[in-house]
């Protein structure tokens, strides 16, 4: 059966104390999922609470987005961090965003590491496994977003989490099925419509055009938007709205 | 009634990183309550976990200890703070504590503010208020610790929350039933045995001799024991010696 | 002799690592002193020295803006901290922005103190002396920047160093010469006529008009523009050329 | 000509707040160059300060010990950061040591940059680069202290710096001339006596012995002395001791 449906997540509740970041208000009424921050690469205690709380009244699933402790870098560069120390990061963030989302009537749904841990746990099969560990003791109901086909997936489904692909609108693919490198000129897709077409191809097809014009499998449960796109408010409004008209569901993981 | 039962509490796990503090693993065995370091003056996420398996080893309660965000003072500075962001701090430093009680098989069972929080607790209101707040959000079955007779007590007590009055063993009490405050020269009490002496008497005759002679009520639910007190382990032993000699059943708190 | 020359600050360099704060590259063509962040509220090392560079190449005076420590407030919330450590934190400071300054091929011009080290060391006499001591220990020709009339100036008077008296375009001013205070719905003057003309008035005829209507003395050497407002870039630049129109002279203070 | 004499160093004002680190009133009497933290690892402006006035009060030459931004890790831990970042970040340290320094009475006198990034730099061409630009352009007198015959030296060199080759007295060295790994049991030499006998013969004879009991030349002009060795107090003593009664001058590099 090919589903039609699928979830449009974002990075949201990352402004840390007098320093905004993002445009979370006019991202949050057209997605389904908020990966918000817990506070090493950004989110402070008080925007996290606001941040929950205007995911709630949008009626978007809340989520952990876990980062290495490094908010000088906003989590971006990697660190030589070992296992233990990723599981203790990972359980003092989820109790922090579980702890919002609990005062605010609602549950974690999801987490998906950001940054540079994003990157280290598609990579590296130790970090993906302390992650995944640390999500499993602390709610073992939680989904895993993590990219399309890496370790970051395979840990996850070890230890019996349920996951979430990730494919990306902004972001352009290379023949073997990973996002060409931000060091290539080609990397992002500045073009909405051409972002909106290629996640319609993921999703309605199953299929990604490569930069070398191949056409490739690619499947995904859910679109990442990247609130930083210099239109990330136009590309999410027009992704939501253009997914609706083609009779797609938009309706967070499971 | 003449409950004779007491609790022993200490503030642990206030080590960050490379940066030593206390001797958790000396006075652990002698406690009944830990008050378990949030990340805000001392405890990063390793330290964390450590101490909350050790607490669980010696069977002792895990309480949180949340600060003011203020490392470099250890949390022993006042600061200018909203209500709104004591809520969020606490509801911050809750959810790390409980994450990392959680996966170790345990619950949270108590609150004590640490440093400038817990003064300014004890005397504010607004303060006061928005722990209780933020505490009986989260978890309505936690037992605040506060100053005996304090705001702060008042303020748990509205929101219905248990609490815990807290006496010292090495500090010397005022007339009024206040602590000397540490800038007079009798503030503390070094000697081990006259600490004991004071917690006997305020254990089995609910009373307490103060700086000037004179004898006055005192009740207290719970004994601190001041983990940087020179003589810090040997206190805690003998207290927890005489207690059990003198037939005082010793208990975390209820 | 009615000097006809005033000095126009400005706060530049207060964007933290991913963190962009103010429009500095706006601003800094038309003012004559720069107040650089210097790590404690906002200015990561990269920041401090894009912003020297960028100070340097427009021929405006680089000045360091020392904070609480205290990046989560943004250095605008009083807390408790001896003279010694304020002695310390200025220190700190001014050898950072001297070191950048030195690599860019200039040298430090000025000091002011940001948020709530700047009002805290307008009326408490103990951190205006504690600041004015630093500043004086390590650089004793820097100009220190105060609220016109404080004890920030009345210290640094004492310790001989030069100060310039600091006035707002788009503060309102209340009968006894102080600022009307920010919980005051008119404390700020949003239209940029209005500011303009406000600091016309201080300039040409060493007066303003209060909220009451007065009209009192006021002299000032150096007139703040808040990065922050609304309409900052056209404030400066409209304040530049109407200042330049009438013949009044723009220079860095001396 | 066989120059008989050496340094001896220590990294000091390593503690941050409440939080102590080493030994520092015990080490420094012994010694002739103290490495001062700059607060990215350790060492807050109080504990700067104080540490320089004891570094003068002691005759022992003032130096910096820049580190990484890290104060979790205690700068130990190697983090992705460009050479702008890593140029900028010791210009930061370099501007707050020689302020205090200024202060004090006294000037700068050499860098060793702290853990990671002292591995990274006796490696990493690009790192050693970056450090030995920086130091130049703030200071072209400075000593820079590095891992005898690594990168870090090279660098240096290229600059025009004087140098410093270090070497170690409780460290084992291999075949080839560099330090035996932590992770190897024969790291560490705990033996005071053992650890005196290796720098004399470093000193004396420019040789050292290996793990394989090979003899490989060895030159130093500095001995590094671990303040976190069990036994640090009773090394430098004996150390000091030693060397002077061998008639061998104890003196800051040049």
């Amino acid at each position: 059966m090919n589903r039609r449906r699928i979830d449009l997540n974002a990075d949201v509740g990352e402004s840390f104390g007098a320093f905004s970041m993002g445009q979370d208000e006019h991202i949050l009424p057209w997605i389904t999922s908020a990966n918000i921050a817990c506070g090493y690469h950004g989110g402070d205690p008080q925007t996290i609470l606001r941040t929950v709380k205007m995911a709630v009244q949008h009626r978007v699933h809340v989520g952990a987005h876990p980062s290495l402790p490094d908010l000088l870098g906003f989590g971006r560069r990697m660190m030589q961090i070992s296992p233990e120390e990723i599981y203790s990061i990972i359980i003092d963030q989820l109790g922090s965003l579980h702890a919002f989302a609990h005062v605010c009537g609602t549950t974690l749904h999801h987490v998906k590491p950001h940054g540079a841990l994003y990157n280290m746990s598609a990579q590296d099969e130790e970090v993906a496994d302390a992650i995944a560990k640390a999500v499993y003791d602390f709610q073992s109901d939680l989904i895993l977003v993590g990219l399309a086909q890496s370790k970051s997936i395979q840990a996850a489904k070890k230890y019996g989490l349920r996951v979430a692909e990730e494919v990306f609108a902004d972001r352009t693919y290379q023949a073997d099925g990973t996002l060409t490198p931000r060091t290539s000129p080609h990397a992002m897709i500045h073009d909405v419509k051409q972002a909106v077409n290629q996640v319609l191809q993921i999703v309605m097809e199953k299929k990604v055009q490569t930069i070398n014009e191949a056409i490739i499998p690619m499947h995904g449960d859910t679109v990442c938007i990247h609130g930083d796109h210099p239109q990330a408010t136009l590309l999410v409004k027009q992704l939501h709205r253009t997914l609706r008209a083609k009779g797609i569901e938009l309706k967070g993981m499971e």
